[in-house]
């Protein structure tokens, strides 16, 4: 049975590139005309700001979609405008997949219980109305938390297996103050194992059964491009687990240190870059009208410095 | 200086009442004559059950208002309902705040750097529009999960810090599953401690210099209350942690329970129920149109319970 991952696989060969564009708007750095017309129509407010993201999001996956096949919108920037933000969260979402683009929600949730399967059920599934039930946010991969255990992982396992979705687990992130809690030592059936690792055994587990035809299980990890040792041992030892990688280009993440997140057949990671494909303008060469020109630039290089690390002389496997 | 938790232990002692009410709606458990209402006026739509959510609340609030000073609202779900969820979680904190109530969110958002700044500006301080700020969630306290470290903790200090308000940072949940991370051992400083110990350890550290005159740090810890021992174990080594002691009734946590997770004198913790006390009319004799009152008899109880456990005789401190 196909699942989520090999969908994702499939988007990555469609488009020759395994990387993802994060949408993560900041209307402190869109464009001035995005923010003067949309002051013009609905004045200095919250919709203006969720107009604004809309608008520039057009203009980043309009310049990239010949590009690339998934996008990654973070949801804190949506979020966190309220009604208005949700909203241009929604409309960027249908945008994308009336472009038929794999979409990634980077929202890091998690609880447990009625809890959990009420954010997957929003998220990934559908959710009860008073006589129906509807699709709402519905994207196709969602970023968790699995510091609550099993009782807050096996929801989300329910409804991607119900929907044919998935999640990513945080395991070993690309912060710098990643080390404080996920690199101390864990005693995990008798053996001292960095945390990460532990929580790449409960990944493993949680995600038992879930196998697609790639062989990957519906929860993903999320693993920084900024600790690329670490990553190398990940791989060897969970070859069944997709990988999401952000933390390249602007958090210090390099196309060479990123070859080890990849399985030896080439798949098994998902490669993002954010803040540095949507704000580019402002560190190359482009007036800010061109902002999307710049995106697409930045968004080429990342996926040409990927392919010649993987693949050398070679387009594509 | 007063903080956060100096406005709590005032409320506290305002209502002489240690513990929170929980707001989880649920649209199936929600009683017919309210779902009838608002599926007349606004039809099978999101729209009806934010509504339905804010109807129900307000109920469950007034019935309850000269009992508790402290509502926890679970964000989960409200959000799943989109910008109609959003609006309805909107809706039910200005009006717990029109009566001077704490509002503690329970989200467990986490990210890093920029991302989580944007969380705890939205939540507990001000968002940027294109030509100023202004305050959106405005919630009191929320809850925080720590996997990221320091990077993902700071800004919510900061945050809090700027507007005096708090943060409950995860560290032993109430879930059976809790055990699969949380209660795992972890070298921290050479010594072989249970994971929610260490990350008890981070949590004094990353709130460090925020003490009020009470002498908690803005940063409190959730831990649960179906773990008597283990809190015991907290609460004697973080005095000034203040605790958010969910899973009270239907979890299984008892009054007897949760006397541990107070400092000696009698401050230090809310327990907090939701589930038992919004749907009480399905489990002791009420009709639904008298959930307000199934409500208040359970919160009521609830109050009683736990004051004769901590204060024997004595009404109060």
């Amino acid at each position: 049975m196909k699942n989520i991952f090999d969908i994702v696989i499939d988007k990555v060969n469609e488009f020759k590139n395994p990387t993802c564009v994060g949408l993560d708007p900041d209307i402190s750095k869109i464009p001035n005309h995005i923010k003067q017309k949309n002051l013009d129509i609905y004045g200095n407010t919250r919709k203006a700001v969720g107009k604004c993201f809309v608008e520039f999001n057009k203009g980043i996956i309009d310049a990239t979609k010949d590009v690339v096949g998934v996008y990654k919108p973070q949801m804190a920037f949506y979020e966190s405008y309220g009604v208005e933000g949700i909203q241009a969260f929604i409309d960027t979402v249908q945008y994308l997949k009336s472009l038929n683009k794999i979409v990634i929600e980077d929202a890091k949730r998690n609880d447990i219980g009625n809890t959990a399967l009420s954010y997957a059920k929003s998220h990934l599934g559908e959710i009860e109305l008073i006589n129906s039930t509807e699709r709402i946010y519905d994207v196709d991969l969602i970023t968790i938390n699995g510091y609550l255990g099993s009782d807050g992982i096996k929801p989300f396992v329910e409804i991607s297996n119900k929907f044919n979705k998935g999640a990513f687990v945080l395991a070993k992130t690309s912060n710098k103050s990643s080390v404080d809690i996920q690199d101390t030592i864990s005693i995990y059936k008798n053996k001292n194992i960095k945390h990460y690792l532990m929580m790449m055994e409960f990944i493993k587990k949680w995600g038992e059964g879930t196998e697609g035809s790639n062989g990957y299980i519906c929860l993903g990890a999320v693993i920084g491009t900024t600790f690329p040792k670490d990553a190398k041992i990940i791989r060897e030892k969970f070859p069944e687990c997709f990988f999401l990688v952000p933390g390249y280009g602007i958090q210090g993440g390099k196309a060479e240190d990123i070859i080890s997140c990849f399985n030896a057949n080439g798949t098994g990671a998902i490669i993002s870059s954010s803040r540095q494909i949507s704000f580019a303008y402002q560190d190359i060469k482009y007036n800010e009208k061109e902002y999307g020109l710049a995106a697409r630039e930045v968004t080429i290089q990342m996926r040409d410095d990927i392919r010649s690390v993987l693949y050398g002389n070679k387009l594509w496997i």
